[in-house]
């Protein structure tokens, strides 16, 4: 019955988890708005060579990519940053500092596993134009506020700079050519520790020495110079924005290759093994591959679908606040006419239209958790009072619309 | 420079623009909510074979389609309403009547034109389980409520039956295997004109005699029995409900295979050469193609860029409400702090972090429309009083921080 499945790493949500991704949503979106941040949508797919510009053609691997029928290459939006720079590239008199914010889907052909999916979501932003470290203290502020308002709790920020950990890649002896390998291998310290760290750099053909050096330099934290004194200052000013967990840890690096400078990870105290749930960086060099000018840009990108799994999870809503139920074929219409009232005074309402009697109805209102009903009957139409049931309690009270229009709206 | 723009059929939608679409969305979801309606969200993607079965695979030509890298044959999605019928088919247990809604993307390989792009928007519901008047009179009143609240006037229904149709088709002598072709030429006659649509029916291989009586038939309105007086019940009950403009109109067909009975377009008044801008109708057989097990279904689906074009733009709302300038360079922590109260309370607030003079500062605010600023500097700092500038006016005043969270906020 494969077929009655949503594809492999794709999910429905019916309306109980729509109703949790929608309040989540909304309460990312607030702090958007109150740091001045306008969403963009970008389309769900974009030209492969727009995708692979960047990340190489490898890129191929982890994504969806197809030709359309006039046999253009195509591939699944997969990062919102690369798209959002398009924009940026292309309207060159935008307007600086331009704050854009996105929470979208996305895609990646990867192995399912825990937290991870085919189809996932992802909330975001790209602060264009300002180089200052306030610009990427900015973003842990925006993630603090964000999981603040969802009700995630014990997180705390690891922030480092892609250009100390380059000069200790220089440092250690190792060529520049290894630099994406040695990043690559740093990346998974979390998961693989650091004997793991070190096997990975020797197969991808370090030397044992040189890789010794750079894990003596990444864990003595010394670099010195210019670009400690500017996470410093990331950090001082994140603490003055109400930042104040912030850890400076150079064995940060992420993964993707088009971070320049300061670089960040999320991680919630207990969910470790979820891995970091925002990260991001500055990227002072992305938009100028697509438009030839170079802009300065900081940004980051907050797993949604992993969020979920670590907020706590709010008493499910009533689907609908009220169900008019007609007691009998006569009084249908009547029904029908209180429901439009109830309904264009914003209460959320259902009345009855597969022909059940009382009994089945109200037997449907309470396995749907309806909190209320209204009986109507000839008598109550003719009285203009009608019976307003609380479902919990079973107590009812004869009510004008008006005033159950009061209680309920 | 082609790799700067979206893919052809696709837009970018900058803020502006997406605030103009989630107001939209927001108020066309609310009014769901008021019907009962809970949003549900299924894959961009799902298994080719699903999105085939009822359409035929006639429709690859219609679609994004492509293989995953383990061969998976998928398509993006293009109707809402096969994946909500596969949701249906695999949940025999579901609570009837159920009340789906959703605003989604989706996408088709189509020639792009006036209103037509490849990835386009679309509302809806599907109300699963009733078989009465009552639930397809519900789908007039959620489009004309849908349309009143986001400000569309001169709207009215064109209704009707497939199975008068398919009757006066049997009547006309055309065999049920032209069904398809009648429906597909039929389909056109508000933009082919009558003779277009004999030209059509005649060229599918009908013959001339048969389309004249088919057109007859269509044209005299003529079927009595139990189909027109049900479509005479859903139109009084849609009066009821509040939509008086509902006509039966017999030539109205809608050109998707699934429906078995009522079908309805939605035309607004002075942009008839758009089409519909929101058709559906009632499918009892296609979940049962999934399940083996027929659920009575009703449904319709709204165009949300079509709809874009006829509602009036409003105002445009400004980005940000206050912009903190830091005079010089010592007050910057204080506008720093000053900003992250202002946020913390609900304010969109914006602060430097370029750099610039105060100059600069209040020519950027003029031209983002930033209706507030509130000037910081060194004495303000001591005497906790700010100058808060109403940049329409030029007023200035010397206010609080909570003096002026009470008037922003």
């Amino acid at each position: 019955m494969s077929k009655f499945q949503p594809p492999r790493g794709t999910r429905d949500f019916l309306p109980d988890d729509m109703v949790r991704r929608r309040d989540v949503f909304e309460k990312i979106m607030d702090i958007f708005r109150r740091y001045g941040y306008g969403e963009v949508w970008t389309p769900a797919f974009e030209d492969f060579e727009l995708l692979s510009k960047k990340s190489g053609p490898e890129i191929e691997e982890e994504i969806y990519s197809f030709k359309d029928k006039s046999g253009r290459k195509l591939g699944l939006k997969f990062d919102p940053t690369v798209p959002i720079c398009r924009i940026v590239a292309s309207n060159p008199s935008l307007q600086k500092p331009a704050r854009f914010c996105y929470i979208t889907n996305m895609w990646r052909y990867d192995r399912p596993g825990a937290g991870r999916w085919r189809e996932f979501w992802q909330s975001g932003v790209e602060l264009i134009g300002p180089m200052t470290p306030e610009a990427d203290a900015e973003m842990l502020a925006l993630v603090s506020d964000s999981l603040k308002a969802i009700g995630a709790k014990g997180f705390y920020f690891r922030i480092s700079s892609r250009k100390i950990v380059d000069a200790f890649v220089r440092e250690a002896g190792i060529p520049e050519k290894s630099t994406a390998d040695v990043f690559r291998a740093i990346d998974k310290l979390d998961k693989i520790g650091e004997s793991g760290v070190m096997a990975e750099m020797k197969s991808r053909g370090i030397k044992p020495s040189q890789a010794d050096a750079f894990m003596d330099l990444i864990k003595s934290g010394k670099s010195g110079g210019p670009e400690l004194d500017e996470l410093k200052s990331i950090q001082a000013t994140a603490k003055r924005m109400g930042v104040p967990n912030v850890e400076i840890d150079l064995s940060i690096v992420r993964g993707i290759d088009y971070y320049t400078g300061f670089v960040f990870e999320t991680m919630v105290k207990g969910f470790e093994k979820l891995g970091s749930v925002a990260s991001g960086g500055r990227y002072d060099k992305l938009i100028g591959i697509y438009s030839g000018n170079d802009v300065p840009a900081t940004g980051y990108g907050m797993g949604i679908d992993r969020l979920l799994e670590i907020i706590p999870e709010k008493e499910a809503e009533p689907p609908v606040t009220v169900f008019v139920v007609p007691v009998k074929d006569e009084v249908k219409n009547d029904a029908i006419a209180i429901t439009q009232v109830l309904r264009g005074r914003g209460v959320s309402t259902e009345t009855e239209m597969m022909g059940r009697n009382i009994r089945k109805q109200l037997e449907y209102i309470s396995k749907r958790g309806i909190p209320f009903a209204i009986i109507v009957g000839p008598s109550e139409v003719s009285a203009k009072k009608y019976t307003l049931r609380d479902m919990k309690t079973g107590k009812e009270t004869k009510l004008s619309l008006d005033s159950i229009i009061r209680k309920l709206a």
